[in-house]
């Protein structure tokens, strides 16, 4: 088989002992892995080792405090801030790309660019940022509100939050630091900008006090799935991580996706989807079904109902698990989320448990329980049938469900010349076939704008 | 000589090509320091060898937009975000302390809590949080203010941030977490605490998202030495970072901080002090003279004038630069700063081209040009005769001026049994010799307050 000019891009979506809400239970699971940097190093290590694009990380900012109980059950609230452990991981790797996720909600535009410029730097080019917005309460009290922001309000500011990093990133040109030791000039000034931002949420002068990375700038990367989720990443995102239950699904958003971004002066490979996958091996049909049945039996029926009621953003503990899921009220959380799950669960009848059951792992991302080959099938698919670019592997537990997936899916992949053996670039953006941005500032702002006596205020 | 009970502790405190305002254009200096992630790993691995207590970052969250031509002839805007930067470098080393800083003035509690609670797992309790106020209107002008905060004003929330923080760290008790997989129970529900609090700047729920580290909490380090700033170190600050002149200055502050922490309850042990270090070593007195005078003879005038305007908070680039210092308006910015400025000058009967000289080095701080003895004897003195506990090392250019420190002056303040040969510990707070703190909430708290009912806001 001749190689295809494309090949599948494949993000390690890495959450702790492993995306399965009992995973940390599997007798093979690091326990300890939310606050255990060797087991992440490792993890790293496979996934480079591997050819990753990029391994990315979650996040969220509070525990959710009610149904404590049950909370207690899981190891959820047992977490690595991902933009303090990245820097980490990129000191013991080399070539994978490093996706932190990071709240346009409850942080300041100028210190996360200085994070993720940093990140950048320090990595050579290999970091993203994952840019979402923070939707429940129990996150909203950590920082001196009662209740989330409202839907539209998050990704207004989001998306002024987004405009404002980037234009940080884009205060130092390329080739700015001269570094001339005997001139004893430092840094041309007619490279170094202000941005000067002033807007309804932010009021940013600017320069950036870290230079411009290898990378141009790091990668954005989004998941947001409602409309207005949709028409921010179209204008802004260079990744799309997105959960899917059916092709049908995965091709719908991925035609919208690539027509809307056309919108905004865009081409359709400036943005990279990347739907998540759950993926359960085994050596046999049988040995898969097996190894899912054993994570299934470790859910306490309380952590399942909870992790449901969670997702859907309702409480369903006082309904019988064995009953149908009732007639939600409109929730300005996920709204995305909740309308996918109750499609899930008319679609196919499930009652509560059962649509629990289907949940835990995946969490409304795709699901495939089987041999490498049948995984191997259905990516090429997705692939080949224009639902994705490539894919966000969501590993059972953590680390053997990874190992399943290197050992067994990826050189099935590369049998088939969907899936590289080395890395194409030394960046992120690179290895993801994303361009290398112009910085915008310069060539709006002819003369160097690092002088108080043009911009007064 | 026998062993002294008490010995000396040494932070090197990193900037980019070193303190010297122009260390960047040192023939061996790493120009592009700022930026070179190995440079920082390098000096990282070098201080924990000569068994440093830690290293320590400065921070500054935007460029100084006055007099733009200047500041381009420094190395200054050229800068890693610490708090990015040091978690690399944990996964570089194994048993020396970092210490980054960190504003209250621009950062939300939870964020900052959970960075350094992050930091303090994965270096396996090696973090240390150099709080401070952010007192410039460079800075405040990329947080959507105009001018920099009233000086109390930053303080009272500054104080404010100190408790959040720490209460956010104590919201897990040791031992929390079980992680039982045979029970299913991951952590003890008894034994993870919201914070609830309600304050005049923040409004924080609790709990953090981030286990209790192997130290208990990162150390917190100071550096203020106003009337206010002294106040809030003696109630909160475990290690304080401080500018002096003279032996007859730190002698007078060591005593007042000793005796104020008593005030809260406080044994004078539970703070160490540490005065910044400026030292230019040579084998000879001449050498070392001559090493200083090959570096001032770098500064370019204008550089000189500007860094003394940015140190004493007034633009004196229309003044004579051989004639004297200017009287000068009250600053609201670092008000102890500009009085120990005016203070030298008007003692030393400086001019305005020798105070910058001056102080274009150790910028405040205590400045010794001379052989490895006469550093070490001068250490010896401040350590014995109650001026310090500990000293922070700026070295002038980076890598060598640290080398000179370690080859030349680690080895004599070891053989007048100074300094350790050993690390005593594995944490930054065994080695500083500081308690391990208990949380404090869960003796006020008795039951476990995660329970959306008990407290229904």
């Amino acid at each position: 088989m001749s190689k295809p000019l494309k090949q599948i891009k494949l993000g390690a979506f890495l959450m702790q002992t492993g995306h399965h809400i009992a995973a940390w239970r599997h007798p093979q699971a690091q326990a300890d892995a939310g606050a255990n940097f060797a087991h992440y190093a490792e993890l790293a290590c496979r996934a480079e080792a591997a050819k990753f694009d990029a391994i990315f990380f979650a996040d969220s900012v509070g525990v959710k405090t009610s149904d404590p109980a049950t909370l207690a059950r899981t190891a959820r609230a047992d977490t690595l801030e991902p933009l303090t452990l990245l820097p980490a991981l990129a000191a013991v790797t080399e070539r994978i790309g490093l996706i932190g996720t990071a709240s346009t909600t409850f942080n300041e535009p100028y210190n996360l660019a200085r994070k993720f410029a940093t990140l950048d730097l320090i990595s050579g080019g290999r970091a993203g940022w994952n840019l979402v917005t923070s939707n429940s309460d129990f996150e909203a009290k950590n920082f001196n509100y009662e209740k989330q922001l409202e839907h539209e309000q998050r990704y207004e500011r989001a998306g002024e939050f987004h405009d404002v990093v980037v234009g940080l990133w884009d205060t130092w040109e390329d080739n700015a630091l001269v570094r001339n030791k005997e001139s004893g000039v430092f840094y041309d000034v007619n490279k170094l900008h202000v941005l000067n931002h002033k807007g309804k949420h932010f009021s940013v002068r600017g320069p950036l006090n870290v230079a411009r990375s290898p990378q141009g700038r790091p990668v954005v990367v989004q998941a947001g799935a409602s409309e207005t989720g949709r028409e921010l990443a179209a204008r802004t995102a260079e990744v799309i991580f997105v959960a899917h239950q059916t092709l049908g699904e995965a091709k719908s958003f991925y035609a919208d996706i690539k027509e809307r971004v056309k919108r905004y002066g865009r081409s359709p490979d400036d943005v990279k989807i990347m739907p998540g996958i759950f993926p359960v091996i085994g050596r046999t049909q049988a040995e898969a079904e097996e190894k899912f049945e054993q994570l299934q039996n470790l859910i306490h029926p309380e952590v399942g109902v909870s992790l449901l009621s969670n997702m859907i953003g309702a409480d369903l503990s006082g309904y019988p698990v064995d009953g149908p899921l009732p007639d939600l009220p409109e929730t300005n959380g996920g709204q995305s989320r909740q309308q996918l799950l109750v499609d899930l669960a008319r679609r196919e009848n499930l009652n509560i448990r059962q649509l629990y059951l289907r949940i835990s792992g995946a969490r409304g991302h795709q699901q495939i329980v089987g041999t490498p080959a049948r995984v191997a099938d259905q990516l090429q698919q997705w692939f080949e049938e224009g639902g994705a670019d490539g894919f966000n592997i969501m590993s059972p537990w953590l680390p053997g469900g990874l190992d399943d997936f290197i050992e067994g899916v990826v050189p099935e992949l590369r049998r088939r010349g969907l899936f590289r053996t080395e890395y194409e670039g030394t960046t992120l953006r690179e290895n993801l076939g994303l361009k290398q941005p112009k910085p915008l500032i310069s060539k709006d702002v002819p003369s160097p704008v690092l002088q108080v006596d043009s911009h007064p205020a």
